[in-house]
């Protein structure tokens, strides 16, 4: 007997919960694409997602995903045969790594592990080995969605100042925009990558590449700049299809809208106490479910180095694939998969999953997913420390 | 600083949160009322409305909300003079016979209390007490919203055989249905009320009355029943428009649709267990909550006359309107206010509230709002016992 | 091979064509209904009801249709025995009259048939010989739906001033509120009766009745007042959900406040102009069509008399039926049957077809289907004049 | 004053109307992307897309615009250095070739004007004058969106294989694909390339590439072919992500899903039937408009060598412009501008119109737009023809 049929929630680390006020806005038909409302609503927009992001740089929007948001500040930071040093925490990194790769850029990776930070040591020296500054831009996650580790950029800049490098700095943040404090221009960051559909609330679409003056001064001459992903006309057009060379995606764009809206009326401080509370909730369970119990655990030991948006957790093979089928088809709640976190063989995959806290969700969405799982801890018979939800009901309790 | 910003969630007692299914259904142009599909739809409902009341009479569906149910059913039931018997176990008992009694129906109630099962033993009394014959009907809630006091129909069924009246039985369901058990033939029922807001998962704005033959043939010359509540035309027209006695309620009917084909697809025994079990698991944190706080408990002492849709609770003045306050504003949960549990004093008002778990609620969304209302009882500093977030989860974990 | 297929336009006399704007603003989750944004909003709806209906007096909404607007105004206009003359030009006028009598009400009625105005001789005779006042009000349909007949309602006050007879009077204006000039207070009216559905632009479920200070004082005791039709506590409740007796009919509410912002967006005199000009627009095609070809016709004569939303036309057996039939079928528009035009025969049936031209409709809704009228005259070998299309757009040019 | 507000009719050449059944499927909130029903739900996708282009071959999805399918295409057919022929009727022909040339593509133009088809004799002697067989492919619209010239697909291959030229043949069908007959397969087609947003009836968001097995082995090297672009992982995918690179764009699949449901529903044949009726009541309409009026007229003198989709015309400027403004404002009908279609000069540009007909579109719509113009032009007192709209409702009445 199932008590999963209810609105369904899904905690994966995006696509995140649509909004309803976005749904309803994308609700509409096909508008002028040439004239009329539409050119000015665009407008809008623009100084919105530089707040978002904590700029007065450019910004370009792409009709794409997350890895077209890779390959557009790929083919826009680099010429083919140009350096990139890639710092990787998690899976998300390497296919950063690969993708660039793939588009013909010399790629040098620092892999710190699935669970560890950046050590920034080794970043400042591999800069200082590169005496004659082939590597171009340094790109790192933000947040890794795989492994949820988050990269300290402000340390990250001091390192590449240390180092007295000029490489620019390359941020992706699809999985922590607008979830996890981001300050673009205060950290020094020249290029930064997200998608819409994670932070931003927006139904899968749209990626975004915001990039600094410098960036544009020094990428002007790319040759990996194709028309489709050349940022110049994206973010300085003389005609509005240049927005997207071509036709614009007129209820996404509906959609963003609302999403900023949300944002704004909310105030990025704190939606970003919002995310770090509601992190800390998940952190509390785990923390109470792992006590004398070491196959239940954080991916991530030290909470600094977590992201706020999405938790990556172990749970011992097979119990992490066996509590989120329970999740679901007994309680609405989908849970993500564990993603990088192992060598691919089966037992290690079942192993690890990720719960989702991104954008949309607020404190009775994140406990009634952490009470589910204790549900299903107990249904199944999987071994666990007790008082995990009054743990994580006290970490709401004192901060809402 | 809140963390609300995300789904609300409305656990009041109805309106009940609508499936994303049948707001789509709703979202539709106005098709023809004459000819064509609609006229096939309609047709669909009527087989649906009987198996989810489990009866095979009569049903009659009308544009109104649950007051206007019970208008009907009055309407029909009776003439001007002719006398209702009504057993009241909270406010809307009450109520219902108010709406009787202002139509110029001659009522006695008897009146249970805000906390107490209805007494068959008194009720058996008063119709031997009635040797005339003169009280044509019986009314009486299945759940009283107010009081989430269930009563037991087999029971008062028993009641009236036993004491040999012919009045009729008529049952107010508009709390309970598509929540807990109800079998209208195999219970002895003539007349039931229901409307699309609760278990019926629809947006207010249809309100139901079935009704036995025996109801038909006793009741075909109610003076009361004006051309928009005459139960006739409705359950068996001439023409398509009598089903309303004018236009369709269209949009309303594609979302009901929409929930009748929810409730097949779980089924009706699926549908009760589900709600039977996310009562139990919200009775489970009370009972933790209350163990040594007498100001918090229950309102209703004995499982068995709890229904399955709505739990009533004191908290102790203002503590329940306090709790209320903090859930919605800090977590994005709306719990329903007290409703008629005492003299409308402020402070008595204060002391009360009400969970709903009607219709679209899951594991999830049950566990989110209790473990909500745990933060705000830790952050209000209000005392209550402890454990009640393990134990509900236990409930879930043993029966999902 | 049909051509019927993209979107569908229902050109029947209601429901109208509903803007997506008001489904959208109806695409949402259950608001709560006892506290918050709800209350507010539904504050701001009385004074926009007040303002399209041209009065500064009060408005009672119910949860229902049209024929729930009759049962409601006879309900508190009437006590049982009373008696109401009721002025018929069309089958809604002797519905309403039925209405009346099978709630208890003496009704006389003035039948002028089924293709003329009202005769105000007759009228202020028949109130002239009424000496002893014992007609309580005169009941009329501003534009019955079924013929087209528009009633000059400024002359039937005046008659009924000649008269100097103190009955109240009461307008249905369900077919034109919001498409045809109405002024409430400017003409003397003291009850109006409309519904949701048609020139407000809201999906069947709402009917409305707005009564004078006057008429409220001299009908505060009718026998007939029902605590659901009692106007009183609707129009100034003690409590929220007085305005509905019960549940508000929430996504309803959301809808028609979006409608009414249209309507004040564009301004009642815009409103009633383009309504007027529509109206034109379909007169002068069948102006064309009807040359020469005396089967095909407008059912009223004297534009003077004919409404602005919807056009009662005969077109001789069966080709009414035919045309319909292949306008919707091949060309995606549907026409309104004709209703009560004629004994009920099934040849006089297909001989008589409505446009509705009612709501959110504009110039090219309007041509497009006169345009496939024509296409089907043409298809289907029915005599017809020509130029038909040339007139109705020259309509348009001149009156844009 | 304004006979616009009601439906607005979005008559441009793309995005088109999206049908209410699609932007519902579009309403709902986001699904799992590694697990479940949204697996099973893309998996029906790929043999409707073939039907859709007559094809057993390849396809590749895009999230993306026109112009994205256009690199696409662009990045797998060719490594740079390698060789394009461009055949151009228009501006969007010149557009595919710029993006080529851009991405370092050796491009050949034939360009034949912006009013004229595509003279085979040329193509064949350009392909035998490439004797060394460096052009790899030739490219074409199957009907350019600014000039509303359709080419001859079969033709085109017959002079290609005239000329024993191994050339693959890439065809844009963005403008005309379910809207125009088109048969991949059996025309020869090696590669094509459309968008959702015309006859696919979704909402811009999508590109596709269709492919022949012939050009998956020709091509397989291309060093153009990013990860993003790449053809072979998204038509032929190891992992489901792979489909989009990266996160699915969930809501514009649901969307998609019904756009296909209904063009099988309706059948192409049919599709193709109603599109070919619609664009020929058009072109009676300029016709008629344009008889003794040289200053009106369609761009494309053959009927032959017109799309069904879209109707370039000249109005002789200023006319065009202010006929435009006048559909819009007074009558709720947006036409499209005239687009390359002379020197960009003012007057040229105000000389030219688009009607988009499109996707979701039949009799009353096209009908109502024409109506309209011809009202504008009466209103504007722009000189035309009569008999416009008996003439265009004739097509309609023998072809429905």
């Amino acid at each position: 007997m199932s008590l999963a049929s209810g609105r369904p929630y899904l905690a994966i680390p995006g696509p995140s919960v649509i909004p309803d006020r976005v749904l309803r806005a994308m609700h509409r038909g096909s508008p002028n694409i040439y004239e009329g409302p539409l050119i000015e609503m665009v407008a809008s927009l623009w100084p919105d997602l530089r707040m978002v992001a904590g700029t007065t740089g450019h910004v370009a929007m792409y009709i794409g995903n997350g890895h077209g948001g890779w390959e557009a500040a790929n083919a826009n930071l680099f010429s083919r045969g140009e350096k990139a040093l890639v710092l990787a925490t998690g899976r998300f990194g390497l296919s950063w790594a690969e993708s660039a790769r793939a588009m013909g850029i010399e790629v040098e990776v620092l892999d710190f592990g699935r669970s560890s930070p950046v050590d920034f040591d080794r970043v400042e020296a591999a800069l200082r080995d590169d005496a004659g500054h082939r590597i171009k831009a340094v790109l790192t996650t933000h947040v890794d969605t795989a492994s949820s580790i988050k990269t300290d950029i402000p340390a990250l800049r001091a390192a590449m100042d240390a180092a007295g490098h000029p490489a620019l700095l390359a941020v992706d943040c699809i999985a922590s925009l607008g979830c996890d404090e981001f300050r673009m221009d205060d950290w020094g960051v020249d290029v930064m990558v997200a998608a819409c559909q994670k932070g931003l609330m927006t139904p899968p679409g749209l990626a975004f590449v915001w990039f600094s003056e410098t960036a544009r001064l020094r990428c002007g001459h790319s040759d990996l700049a194709t028309p489709y992903w050349a940022w110049g006309p994206r973010a300085q057009p003389e005609d509005f299809w240049q927005h997207w060379d071509g036709t614009a995606p007129t209820n996404h764009l509906y959609g963003l809208r609302e999403a900023l809206d949300m944002l704004r009326e909310e105030g990025m401080p704190q939606v970003w106490h919002r995310h770090h509370t509601l992190a800390r909730t998940v952190w509390a369970a785990f923390d109470a479910w792992g006590a004398g119990n070491p196959q239940i655990g954080l991916n991530v030991a030290d909470p600094v180095h977590r992201g706020w948006s999405v938790t990556a957790a172990r749970f011992g093979a097979p119990h992490a694939t066996r509590l989120r089928e329970w999740c679901e088809t007994r309680a609405g709640v989908t849970l993500g998969i564990g993603l990088g976190m192992a060598a691919s063989t089966e037992p290690a995959y079942h192993g690890f999953l990720r719960v989702g806290h991104m954008g949309h969700v607020n404190a009775h969405m994140t406990l009634g997913a952490l009470a589910v799982m204790e549900a299903g801890l107990v249904a199944l018979d999987i071994p666990h420390g007790v008082g995990a939800l009054a743990a994580a009901a006290g970490v709401i309790a004192r901060n809402a």
